[in-house]
């Protein structure tokens, strides 16, 4: 009998291990997932912070409505068209779009998704808002922006220090309503120890804060003032130093994964998002291949662990090498045996979900049913 | 105006460099593909060997159409779920699936599909041989299975050495019909010099020549003795060193890409699969932002060359770093301006369609039509 995304039904109330239920896939383990939204949201309540969870890392409209309940103030994307997928599946909220984009149709496709749903939209170039402001004022109408600020990671963004410059000039554009600034500073992820990391995460929120404090000197409000990155949303909340800042955009504590035990802001049993694999060779001493490659793990390395992924159910494996559609894993000590599942915490779970098909979520071993992950491929 | 899958027909008729057609995107040169396609089968047909391309390089029925009618005699597949999508799609013809699966599921589904369409499946284990032919057996059926052999690569596979011994007892396996043996030596893609992938891929073709004459020594007929990868089709054919193979299974040669450049198998000209991206930011001198990140090009290297794809129009340009939804753009000379679209060959265009909602086709710059590949993200 086939088995396609379309016979998915049939694996509810399944064992992970059953081996009925055609590997590799990934599954969601409900209870850490709600501990992960309800624990964030807890820490920015504490806080006095409004949190604005990013949906890229899971694509799921299920989820992003379980964040919506558990009290976020609306939801970031990165492209417009995971906010018109998750708005098709029913969502009505406040959105803001982190990444930039160009050319007139989007920005048209912006007004109308703006009809119905708060879209604040990020950019970091003066030439560009002009050109939406031109647009937006042409259909009589008025763009939320985001100036993206620079804190020292160097992706995109305005220089925190030239912001205030040119949020000024921005504010003054027609069809244009500048609603505040954004940052990600990515260093939290590649700064060697825990200490750093801390320093990073404070110095982006007081950048940030003090950008905001110079453009409301020159007279321009500015409302928004938000931070993204997991890390960098638990260091500042742990730490107490969130002052000045509005909104956090942490995207992947809803599922952490290996790179978030590496960081230290999560351990494996915080990891909610898991891949199935099964032994499928057993070609040499000490090696297994699995049928899940780089189509379904991707091929993301950490850069503090070695690896394609934790292997929680066999901790000395080591997933060495993917090609695309199986890997080769390393056994220390007793071998696995043709048929053998194992469960992988992936290196960077954001990844996943735009891949699978379907995404199985259920508690501790069992399926208890699935997602398609709406906002899948959504590039534009 | 919504921009999405569904308003594709809307931009066929269009230019790449169009601003009304949102990036990133997937663009096919139908002229090279064809070309590619007509090529490979040329040579193959000039050596006497028969075509058996792997369709996971671009997942889409149209293509494998085209590789039918060139004079392919059958199709190859990673996973079950590729023959089951493109049998969906209307294609009947012997099918390959040349990675290995587990699960008794996964052994009736082959038996429900090989009703239809001959079905050749692949592994490298006596005891998940002998589990299959007895569900097999069970159903009054007989599996046409062929054995991986190791020429070298080690990855999957029995080693050329011990595959006739191997062989010869899977053939005495009830509800299994041997057919032969297949072996992919990725060597060719490792070797740092040209002479040393010919001779490589050279080695492989005679490694299995010399496996299946001591298999039929046996007694044991071998009718099917298949060689894989792109190089390797390529050296053997060149080089006129196809005696005693009887199929290859090459993939990557309809696209060609980064690393077959490198490889020394194709040129820029010959790389039919371009992603089209535009720079949405200028952060900083020397630097941009593009739109298309790892959910559009993948993290894959070349191991010959620097960053992640070849900017064909725009030749100093390097892709040197990529997140998820966007890549920083190193410029040497002439800075380009926001909203200038970048055209790039990928590194590895395998990964490509399997991300993509929508890959469009054209010749030159227009888009002439649009495929939405049946075998995305069939993983099992």
């Amino acid at each position: 009998m086939a088995m396609t995304v379309r016979d998915a039904e049939r694996w509810v109330g399944r064992s992970l291990f059953d081996d009925a239920v055609p590997t590799p896939f990934l599954f969601i383990d409900r209870t850490i997932l709600e501990r992960n939204i309800a624990r964030m949201q807890a820490l920015a309540n504490a806080a006095g912070v409004r949190l604005r969870p990013h949906t890229k890392t899971h694509k799921i409209a299920a989820i992003a409505k379980m964040q919506g309940q558990a009290g976020a103030c609306g939801l970031t994307v990165a492209k417009l068209g995971e906010a018109q997928a998750l708005i098709e599946a029913g969502i009505r909220t406040s959105f803001l779009v982190a990444q930039p984009f160009v050319g007139a149709e989007k920005v048209r496709w912006v007004l109308q998704l703006a009809e119905q749903n708060e879209l604040l939209v990020c950019l970091d170039n003066l030439e560009l808002a002009a050109f939406w402001g031109e647009i937006a004022a042409a259909s009589g109408k008025v763009l939320d922006i985001v100036l993206i600020v620079d804190t020292g990671y160097q992706r995109f963004g305005v220089d925190w220090r030239e912001a205030p410059a040119v949020a000024e000039q921005m504010a003054r554009l027609k069809g244009i309503r500048f609603r505040g600034i954004r940052s990600h500073d990515g260093r939290t992820y590649r700064m060697p120890t825990l200490p750093e990391r801390q320093k990073v995460a404070c110095e982006e929120a007081e950048r940030m804060a003090e950008t905001a404090h110079q453009i409301r000197r020159l007279g321009v409000p500015c409302d928004l003032v938000s931070i993204g990155s997991t890390p960098g949303a638990y260091f500042v909340l742990q730490n107490g130093r969130t002052e000045g800042i509005t909104e956090l955009r942490p995207g992947n504590y809803v599922f952490h994964d290996r790179m978030q035990i590496s960081l230290g802001v999560a351990r494996p049993d915080d990891c909610a998002l898991r891949v199935v694999a099964s032994v499928v060779s057993l070609p040499r001493k000490g090696e297994a291949l699995i049928d899940a490659g780089l189509k379904t793990l991707t091929g993301t390395q950490d850069r503090f662990t070695e690896g394609y992924g934790l292997v929680v159910n066999c901790p000395d494996a080591v997933v060495e090498k993917l090609w695309e559609e199986c890997g080769l894993v390393r056994f220390a000590d007793v071998p696995p045996k043709i048929g053998d599942r194992l469960v992988i915490i992936p290196n960077h779970a954001c990844e996943l979900t735009n891949l699978a098909e379907v995404v199985f979520y259920g508690s501790g071993d069992r399926i208890e049913g699935f997602w398609i992950a709406e906002g899948r491929g959504k590039v534009w």
